[in-house]
C-alpha cells in the first residue's frame, strides 16, 4: 500500500513550504494530492492566471521523491465569476439561489459554467502535462455534498426538456411512459416541463425518477468532459474522483464509466452520527461502524475499472458531525489497514495539517495547527511501516450484492412507511453476509453476474425485460438468487407493472405478491416462523401466493398469520428465494447463510460477533476488532503476520490464510 | 342503501372498459363516479375539447343500468392552462409559487381561473344534460386537501380588499373593528391591506381571523358558480362536493347551502396517524377511531339539506398516511355499515382498481393491478347484500353539538398552549356523548336549536349579540345548554369582549372567569372535585366567579385549589352549565351524563367501551366493535337482524330496536 | 424604589383616562410610560402629525403628579410609510420580504428609513421639549426581538461593503485577514461582498463573525442617531433602551455608550421555557428561575453608566411563552423586591390594563380588562408600600463574570457540539457564584477589572493581544482569574492562533491544550478528580498539557483517563485558573469556591440551596425564596426589616446586614 496525504501550500506561507515537503517524504508519503478549491489562487482575477504557486508545491514534491495529485478547482468558482455570471448559481425547488459563501454552488447544466469549466481545466491540464511529477487528477471534489445534484434553476429546467426529447422523441411517447392521465398531467409539448418545484403534495413518480436519472447523468455529463480535457492534455494520467459515502442522488458507477479508478473520502466517526437508522454509540463515535465502511470499499472498488483510493482518510477528530469525538487510540491505523484489506491502492490522508482559516478550522490534520505531530501522524506512520511489509495480491468476492441507484430514487420517494430507507435495507444483507466472514462485491443491475456463486437483490423495485433476462439467464446457468421486498414492482418508468410483484420476476421466482403492509415500529406482533424457528422482522410484510416455490417462511402472528412471508423456488442447478419481509438480524443471519450453503460458498459456520470482521486480500486474512473489548481469535495453524490472536480493543490480526482459518470466540 | 364507485376509464385501454362495467353491475353497484381531474383528457389542448371518451363510459354506464355522478375536473387545471397563464397558480406566504406538478394548483380567487372554469363546466354540463344515466354532479374535489384554502397571491390581496371594503363600507370602520391602534396597523385605505404573508412574529388577530374567513368564503363563492352552471344546464341533477374529515380552514356548512346534499370521503386508518392527539393503536390502525368516523358521518348529514353520502370509501391499504397498513378482515364491510347506520345514502368506494400510474399507486381498489377482487371488493359485495334486507329510516338526533369554524380559526391563531386544539376538545364531548348512546348533530351557530333536549357548544370563542340571544331563547324555552373554557372571550371581530368572559354569555350562564391559565401536559395535580368525586383535567383551567350559577367543580390541588372549576345555572325549565376547564374522558362522561339527564334524555346507565358504539336509524339499531377482541351484547327480547350476541372482534350486531335495547357487557 | 407602568392611551376612549390616571397616582406610580407603538397614530397619513392625544395624556400625567417617560414609536413603521417605501422592509437570507402584519420590520440600514427616524423623532422631541412632565425617553423597543438584529437586504449588502471598507482599507487586508484563501473565497472587491445569504452549507467564520458586528454596530448607530435627535431637543432628557434578557444578536454594551442607563423587560415566567437547557419546571413557571432572572439584573445594571430599569415588569399571565400560566400568588411583589436588591432604580409594570386588540390580548395587565384590579395591581401596591420603607443604596460586587459577545457569536456559528451554548456555560459560573452568596458584575471584555477581586471569563473564545495585556496586567497586579474551556482558541478575526489555545493566553494560564473533544449528552463516563474529589462534567472535554501550571484535575475515566483537565497557575499575588471541561454544577461550586477563597472573597460555607439567593443593597441584604416551600433562616443578631426568618414559599426576607449574616438551612 501507499501513503498519500492532502495538501493545501497555498493556505500556508512560501518559506514552510519546504519543510512541510520534507516531513511528507520522511512520514513515506508517496503521494500528495495538491489544488482543490484553489480556483481564486489560480486566477485571483478574472483571466490573471496565477500557477507558479503550485508549480512551485509540484516541485518541491518532485524534489523529494514524491508524486503529486492535482485536482480541478471547479467545486467553488470563485465570487468574481459568480457576479460576472449570476445564472451559473443552482436554485432551490421554491426558486431561491444557492449562494456563494460555502461551496458547490454552481450548476452542473449551467452552459456557462460548463465553459468556464472547459477553460479552466484545459489550461491547467496544458500547463502540466509534462510535469514528471504530475501522475493522475482527481475532478472536482465530493459530487453531490450538501445535496447538490438536484437543481430546479432555469437552466435545468431546458437541459432536462433536451434531455427528455432525446428520450422519448415524441410528447406522446412520455406521456404514455409516465402515465400522465393521472390528475390531469398530460403534456402538450416538451416545453411545458419544468423541474419538479416547490408542490403542495408528491410529484409524479414518472417525472420524479426521469429527473433523478436527468440530474444524475447530468454529473456524469459534467465530469466526462472534465476527463476529456484532461486526458487531451496527458493520457497517461488517471483521472479519478473521490466520493462520498451513502450519498444517494448520483450513481456512482455511471460516473465510473469515465474513470480509471474510483477514489471516496472514509470519515468513520462521522457517518454513524448521520447515516444510519439509529444513534451512534460509544464504539461507533470511537472507529465508526465496521460494515458501513466496509460497504462503501466494497462498492467503490467495484465502481470502476482499477482499484480504488480512499482520497481523503480521517485523521483525527473532525468538524462536521454533530459530535467531534476523539477517535480511539490506534484508529487511524485500523482504518488504513480496514481499506488495504479491502482493496485500496492508496491511503491518504486530510490533511496534512489543520487549517488556521475558514470553514474546516475544527478538522484535524496529521499535523497539528503549530505544525507539530497530531494524532493521526503516529497512526499512519505505524500503519504504513506495518502494509510495507505485507504483500498486496487481489480482491476477489464469491457474492454480489446489487445496488440499484434507480430502484433508490424510485423508493425514496415512496417510501410508504417512516422506516423504509432502501440503504438500511441493503445494509441488512450486507451485515449479515459480512457475519459469515463472506466477501462481497457491490454491483449495479447491468453487471455481469455470471461468476458470482450467490447474487442478494434487495428491493430490485424497477425491473424492466432486461433485468428480467438476466437474472434468468444467471438462475438457468446454476447462480443462487435471493430477492426481496418490493421488488419487481415497478417497470422503468415507475409505473407499476399490470401483473402482480415481483412483475416481471415473478416467474423466476415463482411467487405473486397478494398484499403488502407497513409494520410500524413499534408492532408488538412482528413474528415469523422460518425453517421451524422463530424470528422477527420490521417495517414491512408482504401476504405471498407461493405459485411455484417452496414456502419457508409464514407470518406467525398477526392479520397475516399464516399467510406465506419467504420461499425458494429450486431451479436446478440454481435457486430463487423471494424475502417478503425486512429481517431482523438473527433472521437476515439465516437467510443468508441458507442461500450461501445452496451455493456452496464457504462461511463461517457461526456469525461473527457485530464489531467483528474478517476480510482476505492475496495470501493474507486480516481481523478487525472495532469493539473496545478484546476478543480471542483461533487461527489454528496459520502464520500471524500482525498482532496477537488476542486481538485488543481497536486493534487487528493479519495471517496468512484465508477467513476459514480463523475462529473468533463469541 | 346503495353502492357506488369511483372509475376513471381514461387510465385504461378502452377495450377493458365493458369488461370493467359489466363487473360492476354484478357486484351490485348502482352508482358510478367519473371525470373527476380529467381535464387534460377533456380538453388536450387548448380549445381541443374531447368529451367522446367520457360519453362512451357513460353509454356503458347507462347500458347496464347504473347511473353516472360525473366531477368538474378544476382540481387539477392542466399545465398548457398554467403555461398560458402562470397566476392562476397559489402562493405561499413567503411569496413562493405553489407549482404545478401534483393538484389543487389554482388560486381561488384568480379571475383567469373562474373564467376558465365557468367555460369547462359550462360545457362539460351541456354536453351531458341530457343523458339519461346522469344524475348529477361532484363539484372539484376535496376542496382544502393540503392545505390550499388559504392562498397568498396578489389576486387574493386584490379579492381581499374587495370583500373587505364591502363588509366594513369605510376604512374606519375597519380600523376600529379590528383594533388597529395596537402596534401602529391603523389603516389609510383598503388598498393597503395585503394577505398575512410572512412576518417576523405574529399577524394581528382582527386581520387573520377575516382573512380566514374571506378565503373559506372564496371557496364558497367558486363553488357556487360551478353549481350555479351545473344547475342552468339541468335543473333536475343533484350537486354535491366530497369534503375531507377535519380540514379545518373552509367551512362546509357555508359550502351546504348551495349543495343538495353533501358528501366527504372517508379513510379510517388514516385520519388517527394525521388528526388525532395521541399516536395512532393497533386497532387504529385496523379499523379507524369509531369516534372520528362517526363526528364525520353526522357533521356532514348536517351540513346541507339532503342525507349524506360517502363518496370515497377506503377500499383497502392506502398511499397517503405515514404508515400503510393493511384494513382488518371485514373492515370495508364495517364502514359501510357505519356509514348507513349514520344516515348515508350511498357508499361509493375509492376506486374500481389499482392505477398503475401516478402519485395513488400505493392506493388499493376493489380489484387489484391485474383486474381480479382485492379484499375491499369482497367486504363491499357482502355489505351490499346484507344492507339490502336491511330498511332504511331516518336518523334523529336529541342532542346538538355546535361546531363553530370562526371559533377555530379565531383559536387555532392563540391557542394559549401547545395542547389545545379545538378539534380534539370537541372530539371529547363527542365522544362522552355517543359513549352514553346518544345520537349527535353536529351543528353551525346559527343552527335551528329549538327541537333539541340538550345543546352543547364547546369553546364557543366568538360570541355576538345574535349568538347570545339565540341561546338566551333556547334556554326559556326550557333547553339544557352546556358552555365550556374559553367561550365568549371575543367579539364577532375577534377583539376581547371588555367584559370577562364569557362575555355576552356571562348572564346566560351566571359566571365571570377570573383567571384562566393553561396547565402543562404533565402537570402532576390537575385534580378536581366535582359531586363529590376526584377528576382530571388538562389543557386549560379558569377560575371562575360563580355570581348566579350553583358550584358544582371546584379545583381540588394547586394554585387555584378552593376556586370554581365548573357550575350549572337552573334556569327551569331549562339550565346552562359552565365547564372552566377540558375535562379527562370520566369527567366528561360525567358531565355530559349530568347535562343528559337534567335534559331528560334517554341514554345508557353506563358508558359503552370505548370502541363499542350504537347507531340508530329507522326501526334498527347497529352495534359496531372496533376493537379486536370480542363483546358480549344483550339484547333483550329485541330481533336480531344481523349478526350475533357475541359480536366478534371488528364486527357488528343489528337490531330491531332502539339503543336502551341493548346492554353491552363491559 | 419608584414604580412605573407602562399605558397606551391611544388604546382607550379618550372619557376613561382621567379615572386611568387618578387610579395610577392612587397606586403610588411615579412614571407613566407612553407612546410606544404609536406612529400610525402620531401620523395617521403621510406628514399629517397629530400630537394632541398624546400631549393630553401627558398633561393628565403632569396634573395627577407623576412622570412621563416617551418612547420614539419607530418599531412598528406604518403600513401608508412601507407602502411608500418598500425597500425599507427587512429580508430573509434567502431574499424574502418580512412584511407588515406585525412589528420590527424594518432595516436598520435603509437611508430612507434613517431619514424617515430622524423625522419623526425630531418633530417628536421638540414638541414635547418643554413639557415639564417629560423626563426621559425610551428609544425604540426590544431591539433584536423575533431575530431581526441580521437582515440580508440590498441595504444591508451596502452598508456592510462600507463597513468593511472603512475596517480594512484595502481589499487584501480583507482577504488576509479573514483568510479567504480556503475554499477559493478570496475577493477582488468590496463590492463582491454579499451579507452571509442562504448557501448549501456553512458560511465562512471570518465573514459570519464581521456581519454579526456590522449587524450589531448597525444598530448601535441608529440608536445614537435617535439618542441624539433626543438630546439636541432637551439636554436634560435622560434616555434609555428596553432590552431584553438573552437576545444574542446584539451588544448591549456598545448600545450603553449612547444611553444614560440600560432598562430591560422582565418576564420570568416565560425566559425558563424558551431560553434555558432543560425544561421549565414547575416553580419556573410559577415564578420564573431565580439566576436567569439576576443575572439580566446584574447584566444591565453594568451595561451602561446609570442604575438600571426595570421597563416591563410582568403583571401576571402573558402571551408569548407557550405555556400560558398564572404567576405563584405574591410573584409580582416579589419580582419587584429582586429587582430593587439588585440594583433597579423604577420597576415598571407593562401594562396598566389588558388590551381589548391586537396580538396581546392574552397578556394580563395590572388592571383586568373590564378595568379593576387584577392579580398584579394588589402585589404591585403592597411591593411599592414595603419599598418605601426600605433605603436604598449602592450595590457592589466583588467578582467580575466576563460576556464576550463577539465569544458568543463565533461560538455559535461553530458549535461542535449539539449541546454547547455559550450562555448556559456562562449560567453554569454565575449560578455557582450567586450559590456561594456573592454579588457579580457582569462584563464585557474592554472593562476595568482593577478593583475586582476575581475574574471570571469562560469560555473567552477570540482573543488578541489588547485582552491578553489587559488581563496579564490584572494578574500582575494581584488579580485572580478563571478561563474555561474553547478560550483564546481564535483570533479577532476569527481564525485559529497558529499556537495551540488557549493561544494568546497560554503562558498567562500556564497551559497548553493538545485536544479537545465533544461529549455527548449520555456519555456514561465523564467523570474526573479534582483536588481528590470525583465530579462529573458534560458537552467538552480538552486535554491539556500543564507546561507552567499545577494540575489540580485529571479525567478518571474514558479515553483521555489520566490527561489534565483542570490547572491553577500560582502567580503570586495573583492566579490563573483554567478549566477545560464544562463542570456539572458541584464542581462549578468547587472550582468557583475555590477562586473565591484565593482571591479572599467573603462566600457562603456551603452553597445556597438552588432556589434561594440573597443579594445585598446600600445596608440590606435580601434572601429570596423562589420555590414552593419555605425555608428557615438563621439571621443571627441582624435586624429584620421585612418578612420572617422561616420564608414562605415564593416569599422574602430583607435583614439590615451583609449576606454573611445570613444561614440558610438547607
Ligand atoms: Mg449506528
Ligand atoms: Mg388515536
Ligand atoms: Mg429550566
Ligand atoms: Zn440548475
Ligand atoms: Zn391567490
Ligand atoms: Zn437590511
Amino acid at each position: 500500500m501507499s501513503i498519500g496525504v492532502c495538501y493545501f501550500p497555498e493556505h500556508w506561507p512560501r518559506e514552510r513550504w519546504t519543510t512541510d515537503v520534507e516531513q511528507m517524504a520522511e512520514a513515506g508519503i508517496e503521494y500528495v494530492r495538491m489544488g482543490e478549491f484553489s480556483w481564486s489562487r489560480l486566477e485571483p482575477r478574472p483571466g490573471e492566471l496565477d500557477f507558479e504557486w503550485l508549480e512551485t508545491a509540484v516541485d518541491l514534491v518532485h524534489e523529494h521523491g514524491m508524486k503529486a495529485v492535482l485536482c480541478t478547482p471547479t467545486a467553488t468558482p470563485p465570487k468574481w465569476l459568480v457576479d460576472q455570471h449570476p445564472d451559473i448559481l443552482q436554485e432551490e425547488p421554491d426558486g431561491s439561489a444557492r449562494h456563494f459563501g460555502s461551496r458547490r454552488h454552481y450548476c452542473f447544466n449551467s452552459e456557462t459554467y460548463r465553459e468556464q469549466t472547459d477553460r479552466i481545466v484545459t489550461v491547467l491540464a496544458e500547463h502540466f502535462a509534462d510535469h514528471p511529477a504530475v501522475v493522475g487528477w482527481q475532478t472536482d471534489n465530493e459530487y453531490g455534498c450538501h445535496d447538490t445534484i438536484r437543481c430546479y434553476c432555469d437552466d435545468c429546467a431546458t437541459a432536462f426538456r433536451i434531455w427528455l426529447r432525446e428520450k422519448y422523441g415524441g410528447i406522446d411517447t412520455l406521456n404514455e411512459s409516465w402515465g400522465t392521465t393521472f390528475w390531469s398531467q398530460h403534456h402538450t409539448d416538451f416545453e411545458e416541463i419544468d423541474p419538479p418545484r416547490h408542490t403542495v403534495t408528491d410529484h409524479h413518480p414518472g417525472r420524479l425518477l426521469d429527473y433523478h436519472r436527468f440530474a444524475s447523468a447530468s454529473v456524469v455529463s459534467y465530469n466526462r468532459s472534465q476527463a476529456d480535457r484532461l486526458r487531451e492534455a496527458n493520457d497517461d494520467w488517471f483521472v479519478t474522483h473521490n466520493f462520498m459515502f451513502d450519498f444517494g442522488q448520483l450513481d456512482p458507477y455511471d460516473v465510473g464509466d469515465d474513470l480509471d479508478f474510483a477514489a471516496w473520502d472514509s470519515y468513520p466517526t462521522g457517518f454513524p452520527q448521520v447515516a444510519d437508522d439509529d444513534p451512534a454509540d460509544a464504539d461507533e463515535l470511537r472507529v465508526g461502524n465496521l460494515d458501513q465502511i466496509g460497504f462503501n470499499h466494497d462498492r467503490y472498488r467495484c465502481a470502476a475499472p482499477g482499484n480504488f483510493w480512499v482520497m481523503e482518510q480521517q485523521p483525527g477528530a473532525i468538524n462536521w458531525p454533530p459530535e467531534t469525538t476523539q477517535p480511539a487510540k490506534g484508529a487511524m491505523r485500523l482504518w488504513a489497514h480496514h481499506a488495504v484489506a479491502h482493496g485500496a491502492d492508496v491511503v491518504s490522508y486530510f490533511r496534512w495539517r489543520r487549517c488556521l482559516e475558514g470553514q474546516e478550522q475544527y478538522h484535524a490534520g496529521l499535523r497539528k495547527r503549530d505544525g507539530t505531530a497530531d494524532r493521526g501522524y503516529h497512526d499512519a506512520t505505524a500503519a504504513a511501516a506495518e502494509l510495507a511489509d505485507l504483500d498486496r495480491g487481489s480482491v476477489t468476492a464469491p457474492v454480489a450484492l446489487v445496488l440499484d441507484y434507480e430502484s433508490l430514487w424510485a423508493l425514496d420517494e415512496q417510501a410508504m412507511s417512516p422506516d423504509f430507507d432502501y440503504w438500511n435495507h441493503l445494509h441488512t444483507y450486507y451485515h449479515a453476509l459480512r457475519g459469515r466472514g463472506v466477501q462481497v462485491d457491490v454491483l449495479p443491475t447491468d453487471a455481469d453476474f455470471e461468476d458470482y456463486d450467490a447474487v442478494l437483490a434487495p428491493s430490485l423495485h424497477l425491473v424492466g425485460d432486461d433485468v428480467e433476462s438476466a437474472f434468468r439467464r444467471y438462475v438457468e446457468s446454476g447462480g443462487h438468487l435471493l430477492f426481496t421486498i418490493r421488488s419487481g414492482e415497478k417497470d422503468p418508468h415507475n409505473k407499476l407493472h399490470a401483473t402482480r410483484p415481483p412483475g416481471p420476476l415473478a416467474d423466476l421466482a415463482g411467487v405473486r405478491v397478494d398484499q403488502h403492509e407497513s409494520v410500524p415500529a413499534d408492532s408488538p406482533d412482528a413474528r415469523l416462523s422460518y425453517r421451524g424457528e422463530r424470528y422477527g422482522y420490521r417495517t414491512w410484510a408482504e401476504w405471498i401466493d407461493a405459485d411455484d416455490a417452496r414456502v419457508v417462511g409464514q407470518y406467525a402472528t398477526g392479520i397475516g398469520e399464516g399467510r406465506t412471508a419467504i420461499t425458494v423456488r429450486e431451479a436446478e442447478p440454481g435457486s430463487v428465494a423471494y424475502v417478503g419481509i425486512w429481517p431482523d438480524a438473527e433472521l437476515a443471519d439465516a437467510l443468508v447463510s441458507d442461500v450461501l450453503t445452496r451455493a456452496n460458498v464457504t462461511h463461517a459456520a457461526d456469525p461473527l460477533p457485530d464489531r467483528v470482521r474478517v476480510a482476505h486480500r492475496g495470501d493474507l486474512t486480516w481481523v478487525f476488532n472495532y469493539s473496545s473489548e478484546p476478543i480471542d481469535v483461533d487461527v489454528g495453524d496459520a502464520d500471524v503476520r500482525l498482532g496477537e490472536e488476542t486481538v485488543p480493543g481497536y486493534d487487528l490480526l493479519v495471517i496468512e490464510g484465508t477467513p476459514t482459518d480463523v475462529a473468533v470466540e463469541r
